[in-house]
C-alpha cells in the first residue's frame, strides 16, 4: 500500500465541508471541518475528528461541546479563512455573526443547517481526537431547508490520508 | 428540538453511499452504508457506524475487519439490493464478484476505490456501534481514479435522525 494511493483513496470518501463552533470560557473559535458524520440514532450522536494541535481541539475539551454548521454550497470561500484560528469581535467570528447555543458554543447565523452537540466521549489517536457528541439542539436558518450544503468536492481542498508535515 | 427538524437536519450532512464487506468464518456479507469517514491520519483510521441488529455488525465483531467499497455514482441501483443481507454464491455477493483481502474480508471487484480495515476499537450506543478500523490496504480498480463515487444525494434514500421502528 503506497502512501500516494492511500491518500488518493481517502480523498474520494465523500464528506461535508462545514464549520465547527467551539468555546472555552471567553475563547471562541470557528474551524473548517470535513470529517463529520452521524454515528447513532439513540442517542442521536455526531462524530467529528479534530487535529490534536488545533485550537478547536483544546476548546472542545475545555468547553465540552461543539456546533456543526452546514454552509451554503455557493459560498465556499469562507472555508479558507476558517482554516486558521478565527478572530472574534463581539458576536462575530472572522466577521460572521454568531449566537450562543444552549451549551454556550457559537452557532453561525448564516449556517444553512446546524447541530449543537454536548461532548460525551473522546477517542484519542496520535494526530487527531474523535469527539462523540450528543445532539442537544438542531435547526435550519430561514429558508435553509432548500439550500444545498457545501461538500469537500465543491472546492480544490483535500483533507485526509497519511500524516504530513503539519498534518 | 422537534424530531422532524432533527431528522431533516441530519439528512443534510453529506455522506457517501458505499458497500461494507464483512466476514466471520464462512459467513460473508455486503451491506449498503452511508455513515463513514476517516478519523485519524496516524494511524490512518476509518470509522463506520453499523446498526446493532445488522448481520454486518455481527460479522465485523466476529471477523475483526471490514472493507469500505466506494461505488460508481452512475450505478446506484445496487444499494437497494444490499440493504438486506446479501446472498453469497462462491466468490460473489448478490451476483457481484468479490475477492478476499489481507484480513479475509470480501472486497468488491467493481468498487471504484476500496479500503480494507482491521477493527481496532468499538464504541457502543443503543442503536448502533461505531467501529474504528485501521487501514491495512487500499486501492482503486483499473481506471477508478477518474470515476466519481456515489453519494447519498444520488438516490432518494435517506438514513439518519432519530430511532424509528426498525431503525
Amino acid at each position: 500500500m503506497d502512501t500516494g494511493t492511500l491518500n488518493a483513496v481517502t480523498w474520494t470518501i465523500p464528506n461535508a465541508l462545514c464549520l465547527i463552533g467551539s468555546r472555552s470560557g471567553e475563547e471562541w473559535n470557528g474551524m473548517t471541518q470535513s470529517w463529520v458524520t452521524q454515528v447513532s440514532m439513540e442517542p442521536v450522536m455526531i462524530a467529528i475528528a479534530v487535529d490534536r494541535k488545533a485550537v478547536t481541539n483544546r476548546l472542545i475539551r475545555g468547553g465540552g461541546a461543539f456546533s456543526v454548521n452546514l454552509w451554503d454550497r455557493t459560498d465556499t470561500r469562507i472555508f479558507r479563512s476558517f482554516s486558521k484560528p478565527a478572530t472574534r469581535d463581539g458576536s462575530t467570528l472572522n466577521g460572521r455573526p454568531v449566537r450562543e447555543g444552549i451549551t454556550g458554543v457559537p452557532i453561525f447565523d448564516e449556517a444553512v443547517a446546524w447541530l449543537e452537540c454536548r461532548l460525551v466521549q473522546t477517542v484519542e489517536f496520535v494526530t487527531h481526537d474523535l469527539f462523540l457528541g450528543e445532539v442537544v439542539d438542531a435547526g435550519f436558518r430561514e429558508g435553509g431547508r432548500d439550500v444545498p450544503v457545501a461538500r469537500m468536492e465543491d472546492t480544490r481542498m483535500k483533507y485526509g490520508g497519511v500524516r504530513r508535515g503539519g498534518h
